[in-house]
């Protein structure tokens, strides 16, 4: 029931958000594109591989602002006509940049394309890991290092994507980037083992105050499939069990809203308001995430616990957001389950975390039924 | 029934956010602080100066961090031992130091820091109306300036602030300045009168896209009673019109939630969604302006609509915002009217909005008693 995949070859349609666009959301779709096209083969058609190719073409044109202090700072908004409108001073923007160019590279043998993605891999590792400079942000008396969890979980994602199905030295640099990725990620679960804390110091502690405390379910299990993920590639059982075990219990444990169902988007570790305004609302994307999570911890453990979870989440999130009557989903409800934001695509709403959730569950679905069919 | 200011002199409590603290707050706070003890005789107390000359003294040695690039750029949070933790590339935190620094010049006598405000004040001119390279934003080709109502709204109320009971060369240039700021506001009315919009076109006009439909009835609320004031004080009854009825009346009819009561915090002047996700939130502020600007209206017109609407905000706000049992009032609800967010004082909810609401309305009910006695 997870087929019929809502993606239609309209990205440049989809992403142009009014007067401006989102450049990392275009990175998105070029990436979603070229990955469908390549690897399913309902979706190995002309007209999507144009529609990326087109995409990529302004991506390399555009998104690119070497007058903004560094070389390969990308920008975060773009006009329709490709003049940059705000750059972002952290990395993401040029991680999606990374996954659009090397995933087009994949599929149109352009080895230019592919060597610029490498090439931005590196600025983006001396970024997080040597010298943070570049990226704009002053100095300032009181900045203490704070370790968001999305940037070695941004990283992994690349290593991920810069690894697959390939060899060789640049593979085996990659993998110590992974390792080194997943020690940032780990360092998140804390308080003996029974929280996922969303920042923590550069030390590996908890830091004071909300910030310390937040949660965010959501992000947490998107953590959990990443890891495990990486945790079968290697071989490391530890792995897989400290992200079926923590990254994908602990976030359900605490964000499920018992009353009306759904993850909400934050929370306190002590139990305490967050300071977020939307932390009781239900969003579209940790659904996603928890979707993926929970179907690939059931197809690798085969523990009926995990496919219960998966069908709980699966029920809640296609009776609220997935809109039956015009395609798409909605992405913002009450705590309540009501829709309050009714729009399909928006400035944190693009082409990426539906379609990555139902092209991933439909892999898995499929490697399960193949293999009790064999 | 308005009697009865909930303030305490715990200032320097009340501003730590956790570990760091907001450096406009802690203004905020010196101000009110300062007001309070200079113009209300049962808050001319020795603590409240105490509190707010130690505020200042702290403001004095940590808000200014010279080496951001402009000797005055002011940190907008600060650990609790003054070191800087972030700066914005804004206005806002360098208007709100002028206001501390000239309300408490004006209690301590202090002529140095009368100066520095005037100061601090030549130069957010020069950044808004001659050049904001300054401030730190890096110029992008496709940058075109917008121009949001806070800009000229927060620079009238400094305009207020510095001219209030003085005269000479210093106040005919604030004058000028005013003029400006009131012309600035008044192109936010848009759509021939029938829409106040929150940003607009450098040129007056209304901006592309959901970014030019976004209306905010609390903010036009409060231009409203900023303009109000500037007419009565100017003597200029169009200007007074146009206050009362457009920026009051017009956020009435479109921001009040006719089934669930209260003011919307974002509409889309076309009836679209906002993409903002709190949008259809109740929040403290907006409702705290509308008092004001009510009140203010009809204590000069004498029209009893106004009274009715000012009696219809307080009737909704006393119920739902004001905790009757602990003191001081939530700040964040959904739009049911529940409390979402059960904090008192958080990231943006500090030592401003509440007592002001209830300072100039005690000060205009006064005023109303006094003149129905004489």
């Amino acid at each position: 029931s997870m087929r019929g995949l809502q993606c239609r070859p309209d990205i440049n349609r989809s992403i142009h958000l009014s007067f401006r666009q989102r450049g990392d959301w275009k990175c998105c779709g070029v990436w979603m594109y070229c990955r469908l096209y390549r690897t399913m083969e309902r979706f190995n058609k002309p007209e999507i591989l144009e529609a990326a190719k087109s995409g990529g073409a302004f991506l390399r044109r555009f998104a690119r602002i070497p007058n903004s202090g560094s070389p390969w700072k990308c920008a975060f908004c773009l006009t329709r006509d490709g003049k940059a409108l705000k750059v972002q001073r952290t990395i993401f923007s040029e991680c999606f940049y990374v996954m659009a160019m090397d995933e087009l590279a994949r599929v149109t043998g352009d080895k230019d394309m592919q060597a610029e993605a490498a090439q931005m891999m590196d600025q983006l590792v001396h970024w997080v890991r040597v010298d943070p400079s570049g990226l704009g942000k002053p100095q300032l008396s009181g900045d203490t290092p704070v370790c968001s969890m999305a940037v070695p979980m941004m990283l992994l994602c690349l290593v991920q994507q810069l690894t697959e199905a390939r060899s060789g030295e640049e593979v085996d640099k990659y993998r110590e980037v992974g390792g080194w990725c997943v020690k940032q990620i780990l360092q998140h679960l804390q308080r003996g083992g029974t929280a996922i804390l969303e920042s923590v110091s550069s030390e590996g502690k908890e830091l004071p105050g909300c910030a310390g405390r937040l949660q965010n379910p959501g992000h947490a299990l998107e953590a959990g499939w990443f890891l495990l993920q990486y945790g079968l590639e290697n071989g490391d059982q530890e792995l897989q069990r400290t992200a079926v075990d923590k990254f994908m219990e602990i976030p359900f444990l605490t964000g499920w809203d018992k009353e009306h169902g759904g993850l909400l988007y934050f929370l306190d570790v002590d139990g305490y308001c967050p300071t977020q305004l939307e932390w009781s609302m239900k969003l579209w994307w940790p659904h996603c995430e928890a979707l993926i999570a929970y179907l690939m911890a059931y197809s690798h453990t085969k523990e009926p616990a995990l496919l219960e979870r998966f069908s709980q989440v699966y029920d809640y999130t296609f009776s609220h957001f997935s809109d039956a009557e015009n395609g798409e989903w909605f992405g913002y409800l009450t705590q309540q389950g009501k829709v309050t934001l009714d729009f399909k695509g928006g400035p944190f709403k693009g082409f990426f975390h539906v379609p990555r959730c139902l092209y991933m569950c439909e892999k898995i679905l499929d490697s399960i039924l193949n293999k009790q069919e064999s």
